[in-house]
């Protein structure tokens, strides 16, 4: 790639941007689409609704920008919580680090390798200049100029480990403090205990009562067993579903909507009367629900909660071994109430073990083979295919223009589309190991999303071959650092662009949020649905954090490989922080907390971005005939590695489970609060599954079967 | 080697273990080595002295191994405590293995080896046969026969699996019922806090008082702050040291010993009686003992003893982050006082952390470079060097047999003498990792020994060569199994050779004790010096342990390749059963106790060896041409690590600390127990440094500082 090409993709990407920023301003002020860009505003009916037409409806603006920037960090935190808070602060630690990167890359090392004469290109033709001539290749083999790169490789670790450091101490402290400031919520009281042993003539729920009752005699407050109940939930929802249909018929109130097929969606059987044929159905179901409700009642797992009086009590009974047989009494800390997940909940130890061993296998080899099959899909998409498909298309594919484009394009549209589920096939996997939590299972999709970002990003693009080429380089550690610093300098330019049009682009798409647009505007116009409630997304860290991970991963390595990178992904930065700070505002709402527990995932994404550096590091040297500089890099890795292990002793506990001093800190605060003895009875019924509680919509026997199930189990 | 020379070599050996026996059946009944061979039985009174002489004191008798056959587990159990156990059940674990083995691979892989004509060696001279044709190299490439050893390998495997898990059970449940039987301990109360901070005006010991009293208020008990007392241990090593020779002056009365040279080493200086000289020596030292006591009681470090009233609050208090900062207030169970080793305490976080690194990468050269100060050494003691050294040897040296005994004999010998040695070291490096316990500083080097001792005996004798092309090796793990293969069988008559010599011999020269019978003769008959206070040793189970566990290291990566080594490695585990538990019985002392906490090393020993045979297993299938079988025996060394995974879920927490369940049926056994709370008193002062405790031997001004020293901190 020449400059003035990159200048080119340059160009055409910040109008891109441009072109978004306007469109979103304008769209952004037209009231229909307030559940577009600010649903949460709307759903917190803060959302000033301006229905009377006037121009400056039409005219792009900047205001939201100011509006983004203004509030404080401590507004942020009351606004979306602490995750919120870590989130941003990803983009301001990288934006700290890439500011030193690009002073030391584009004022000392760019211009050292400009003129460097390993590549032989002419000095002062800059427009057709090839990019490579920016890079460390061009700079002489055996120069002493490489000691300057080898000096800035330290210099800048040394940099990014103080700032790593800084980080991790600063939100461990806000952690704490955020902690200290919470207000008394339920899972602070509560643990979750699995593997419950089953005894013989005493239900579960007998069997937990005196255990705890025997073992934390002072402190156990009441307990709720968890009950088998899919398919409660399974009709629970259809009955969702048929009480909203109902409830857009009635609004609608068209006769000619009112009529219609009873059978199979509606297109078979006997013309009815929908309205009646749906109470009727209604009805069936919500008697199945109570019948199911009543029957599940009977169907305990071997897994309750626990609730206590005090938090240390809560949190000392989840940090020991409880019954003398590890496997059984499994305790862990309760999740929120809302954030707890039931679909996949496992009760079993052994089953979990199982169930964890082949998500891990069934992650790994989606995360080391997962182009194969998109290889295999894309040569399916080829033109002659199509053809074969779609015969009617024939005419059409054989049009050189249109040929062209999806020759081109089609490709990678597939490898799109594919990384576009992966998030999802991640939570699912995550899922399926068994969290009790919504935050756990996307914390632990973060890190597996994470790491098959940078392998199949990073590694694929660098390591070019097939993927048991790539795994095998693994095998052979000796080489590694040859192998990539052959590599990874020549897809500099790739991941230039890359960062140009991937990063710059999807970011302001971000703010566009051109699916929910679309998908909005079909809902208001085509289907002429207007459903009271719509959900307030939240933020999807699981697949936006390892996308950023990924460009500070690229920032990394390339600094002082190919330093022109730097100011681009500076630029991405600035532009996602003034993003992300805008939907946070506007647009997600937290659903759970995890207090920050996202941080140490970035902490040792940038750890091994680090490291990698210093392996190619010791490559580029080897290859440059420096091979004092290259030996003189092996202890940067092992440094980088003593300090990552410093600092799990010092924050990681802090991010694992709170001390006895908060703990007890809080505890004592609300000894004296009245307010206590209410919200200890709150704590009885908190963790029942909503499936247990629901009531029904059919209004004429409503029965109260959950606050009666409710009052019978709490027993302190 | 050949069958005949190896049948000599057992004839030797079992020559030499045979005269070994009858000796120590001998001289084991003369009363002047009764503190060699029953040190356990004189330190209780329970040694029979049989003064008169009579001829049956002169002849041999094997009523030793009926009397060490006897006891049961149970009287093992009260008599040398569960590590003693847990040590035994190594050996009677190793021969179940090994029983197995035997069957398989004499009956089944043996004639099949020895039926195959790779080696194309004659099939009836059997005394001449070289042991190569009992091995798999015999076999011939591509035979359809190596698909019993495959066969032999899963069978093998699953059934060592087997066993550990049953092992692994049996003595977890030991380890819970030893702990529901015993006695209240001070240990299982108390807790060690380290890195308590510093604050301005105030002691250590009020911070620890207001910490512990404001978070455990109901359980709390008391403190005792660690004092800076390595100079005080000194003096008083020193005072103790005089005491001793005063006392044997006296006993002595010799008029012509009483006088002697007061200067260096009894040599300078002029004549003085010794009693007066010695015993002024020692009131000085006795009254800056004094001092330095006193003087001691302000030094205080910031780590305390913090005693509670129940062990489950002890434990809770262990299990928990204190502190806000996880670098303070950092805790652990304490060990029991007598266990205590005070010369290497360190109470600063970083300080320890420091140390541990630096250790692990000493102890990492240590086990890799090992062999190249050896070889130097080995090259200096060379005839030619030998003769420059000491011109006197000129002639002895040139006669052929003494040349030859030293060239032969003297590269082995310093090779032993370092190894002799390498126990010690790892105990140092141990020691300064800041472990607060011995018995804990003796765990962990145990871990490193047994490392030190795979590496460098294994490894070193099969991938010989220099340290760094072993090192080489692994880090192309892809060509491990290939290299493997080919080296392991070519070294397996050495190590049928080493199990009949190193083993068997060094099991009954154990029961000889030859060192220590040597030492107390020139004590007793040349220095004529009779100590009153003699110790009784413990078992050393840091150089212990790793022996036995490399045997059996040998025995599973062998036992496919080379079934000949199995039998005499079954010899060589009934033969150390008995003699270990005779040396139990008779000589050892358990000094401190762990519960057993040995046994997941031998485990992952164990797992350890299992994967390495299946790594040879890969490699001698592709080697000898069939390679379906080395593909299908891949997922071996997985499952294995599965089945390990499982086993550190299932059973490795029991091992590390109780549960509430045992915790508190022990706390509610005491509750109305009225000892109870003399035992509390005592728990105040229980973890003083033994140096403050220190009263004196002078006599006429022995002061009573010590009880007033711990009534002024017990503050409950």
């Amino acid at each position: 790639m020449i400059l003035s090409a990159l200048l080119t993709s340059v160009g055409i990407n910040l109008g891109l941007c441009f072109l978004f920023f306007t469109l979103y301003s304008i769209l952004r002020k037209q009231p229909g689409n307030a559940e577009v860009y600010a649903p949460r505003l709307v759903a917190e009916g803060r959302s000033q609704q301006i229905s009377n037409f006037n121009l400056e409806r039409l005219l792009p603006s900047a205001g939201w920008v100011t509006r983004a920037w203004r509030p404080s960090e401590a507004e942020l935190l009351a606004n979306s919580g602490l995750d919120a808070v870590v989130f941003m602060r990803i983009f301001i630690f990288s934006a700290k680090v890439f500011t030193f990167a690009v002073i030391v890359g584009i004022f000392i090392l760019l211009p050292i390798n400009y003129m460097g004469k390993q590549l032989s290109l002419d000095l002062f033709d800059l427009p057709n200049k090839s990019l490579e001539s920016f890079t460390i290749s061009n700079v002489d083999d055996g120069s002493n100029r490489l000691w300057i790169h080898f000096s800035a490789v330290y210099i800048f670790t040394a940099v990014v480990c103080y700032l790593l450091y800084v980080e991790y101490d600063y939100i461990s402290t806000k952690r704490v403090s955020y902690f200290c400031s919470s207000k008394p919520h339920p899972h602070q009281f509560t643990i979750l205990v699995r593997s419950i042993p089953a005894s013989s003539g005493r239900s579960y729920s007998e069997t937990v009562e005196s255990f705890f009752s025997e073992y934390y005699p002072a402190t156990y407050l009441s307990h709720w067993v968890v009950r088998r109940a899919s398919k409660l939930q399974g009709l629970i929802k259809n009955s969702k579903r048929l009480y909203r249909r109902l409830v857009n018929l009635k609004s609608a109130n068209h006769d000619r909507e009112r009529f219609g097929r009873a059978g199979f969606m509606g297109l078979f059987g006997q013309r009815v009367d929908l309205l009646d044929h749906y109470e009727k159905k209604l009805e069936v179901i919500e008697d199945n629900v109570r019948a199911e409700q009543s029957s599940c009642l009977g169907k305990e797992v071997g897994a309750a909660f626990v609730s206590f009086r005090t938090r240390f009590a809560a949190a000392s009974a989840t940090h020991m071994q409880q019954g003398v047989n590890p496997t059984q009494w499994v305790t862990e800390p309760a999740p929120d109430p809302e954030d707890v997940y039931w679909p996949f909940f496992s009760a079993s130890f052994l089953k979990r073990w199982i169930s964890n061993l082949v998500v891990v296998v069934a992650c790994i080899l989606l995360t080391v083979l997962f182009l194969i099959p998109v290889l295999i899909v894309q040569g399916l998409t080829h033109l002659e295919q199509l053809e074969i498909w779609f015969p009617f298309l024939k005419g059409l594919l054989r049009i050189a223009f249109v040929s062209q484009v999806i020759t081109g394009y089609l490709p990678s549209l597939v490898l799109q589309l594919f990384l576009y589920v992966v998030p999802s096939i991640m939570i699912m996997f995550s899922s399926i190991q068994g969290y009790i939590a919504m935050s756990q299972i996307e914390k632990s999709a973060c890190i597996k999303v994470l790491w098959f970002t940078i392998w199949n990003i990073f590694f694929a693009n660098v390591l070019s071959g097939s993927a048991l080429y790539r795994v095998e380089i693994f095998l052979e550690p000796k080489n590694i650092p040859a192998i990539l610093a052959v590599a990874v300098p020549g897809q500099a330019t790739f991941f230039i662009a890359y960062v140009v049009t991937s990063g710059w682009t999807s970011t302001s798409s971000e703010l566009f949020q051109l699916s929910t647009l679309v998908f909005n505007f079909i809902k208001r116009n085509i289907c002429r649905k207007y459903d009271d409630e719509f959900e307030v997304p939240s933020v999807p860290y699981h697949s936006e954090i390892p996308r950023i991970l990924l460009f500070g991963l690229l920032g990394i390595t390339y600094f002082f490989l190919a330093p022109l990178i730097l100011p681009f992904l500076l630029v991405y930065y600035c532009l996602g922080y003034l993003i992300y700070r805008n939907q946070l505002l506007n647009v997600y709402a937290p659903k759970y907390e995890t207090g920050g527990k996202l941080w140490p995932i970035v902490h040792d994404s940038m750890i091994f971005s680090l490291i990698l550096m210093h392996v190619i590091a010791i490559g580029i040297f080897g290859l440059k005939k420096l091979p004092l500089a290259s030996s003189l890099t092996v202890p940067l890795p092992i440094l980088t590695l003593v300090f990552n292990s410093y600092c799990r002793r010092r924050f990681l506990p802090m991010f694992k489970s709170y001390s006895v001093e908060s703990l007890l800190k809080k505890d004592k605060e609300e000894q004296n609060d009245p307010t206590v003895a209410s919200f200890h009875e709150r704590l009885a019924t908190a963790y029942q599954d909503p499936a247990l509680l629901h009531v029904g919509y059919s209004g004429n026997n409503a029965s109260i079967i959950a606050p009666l199930l409710g009052t019978a189990e709490v027993d302190a």
